[in-house]
């Protein structure tokens, strides 16, 4: 996965977070994993985050081979295939991770297996632009974010979370396909901006989901674990997220 | 792709070959690409050959890929996983190559692209076990067949050619995953060595369709170009790939 660093995100420099609506990067956010892991707790909740993404990835890896199929041409089909094997050799890094910090990696990741497979099942893209536009607003999505959560994370755990998120070529490549198509004809913009409505709803929906499933989770995102963020601040996070998506929406041509 | 090395096959060691069936590693084999390619019915050959190869690697990527969906469990998922990523990055170095030789990888590829894919489409693995035996015979074959070819070529090419048929472990993987299945129930060795048999049969008539469309290829299997095969030739060589085949399905717990 990858992405932009949107306005309000301030991941990438958490110990210089100066506005005041960012937490201060103290407490776990500058400690190492050795010292943060000796609270089970947040133990827990990193093996449930390393799980998700790890996943995640792997889930991205399928679902990037199978638009491969949809590809108009071999050198489209070659660049989905690049980005696939990129997102495996992320898998492939969370994986090993996990094994290093000794969880198992099939168990870590089997209670967001529902999740993901449910969102890659209903919002199957039903041609190449949907393919594309589900790769880059999923992307996009995900990657705002891991990284409003990297920022509350150990810096062992933080640096992992941020390399995985590095750019995997999605976005230049998407956009540029999808703002061609739109320009050849502009009602495919009408129907991928629903289309991109649909893929945020679900998003949120199965987001909730695993919110409501895992407790060490979700008691890291809304606090009571180390620096974990307050009801308030989740909510604020949810809307510097939705408006990022609409700021890349309205870039690709499309009305969010 | 990968494999082991077949009994007959001194496609590794063509300067030694020494029975007499095999040829002397003599001509365009001693040369490299830079002297054999001075030959415009040679290099046609060899852009042809790895248009074949490349495109049969990014097949491979998105067979592989679509049978991970298949998997029983997360771990047999990542390794089929892993197993495509390994393809892709083969492509990747085929595509480059071709894009050296100053050949369009894209126009190298395409015309086999319905060989291919027809051969995919003839015989998509209705479950697990029949994806872990296309994976492991589709593959054996091929490379079989690439063996056989690569000692014919230009030191350069056959260096490219050796390096991307190393084992990417499906091999091993395949070999326990099947065994397992039939141990416990031997019913499903009976079914398999149909379905290994149909994979043979489609190969086969695939293969077949290609030569006969692609001159400068089957000029070179069957003579007329450097050292080329004699029709004698390609018929022992078939019969080698077919022997391998039946070896490699008895090693299954598989009547070929």
């Amino acid at each position: 996965m990858r992405f932009m660093t949107t306005p309000d995100n301030a991941a990438d420099t958490p110990a210089e977070a100066a506005d005041d609506t960012a937490p201060a990067a103290t407490g776990v956010a500058a400690q190492d994993w050795d010292t943060a892991s000796a609270d089970p707790q947040y133990r827990a909740a990193v093996v449930d985050l390393l799980g998700a993404l790890a996943y995640g990835e792997l889930a991205a890896f399928e679902r990037l081979a199978e638009d491969a199929k949809l590809a108009p041409t071999l050198s489209d089909k070659a660049e989905l295939a690049k980005m696939a094997s990129a997102e495996f050799h992320h898998f492939e890094q969370l994986r090993d991770r996990l094994a290093a910090i000794g969880a198992e990696p099939t168990q870590a990741m089997e209670p967001f297996v529902a999740a993901l497979d449910g969102f890659h099942k209903q919002t199957a893209p039903s041609d190449w632009l949907e393919g594309l536009v589900k790769a880059y607003v999923g992307d996009s999505i995900a990657s705002d974010f891991y990284r409003e959560v990297a920022a509350r994370l150990d810096s062992d755990t933080r640096g992992l979370v941020l390399a995985v998120l590095d750019d995997t070529g999605h976005a230049g490549f998407a956009i540029e396909k999808v703002r061609a198509a739109i320009d050849a004809d502009p009602r495919v913009g009408g129907r991928l901006a629903l289309w991109a409505r649909r893929l945020m709803g679900e998003a949120l929906s199965q987001s909730q989901r695993v919110v409501a499933d895992r407790d060490a989770l979700s008691t890291m995102l809304v606090g009571g674990v180390a620096d974990g963020f307050d009801l308030a601040e989740v909510g604020r996070m949810f809307s510097r997220i939705t408006e990022a998506h609409t700021k890349r929406m309205a870039a690709l041509g499309l009305a969010a």
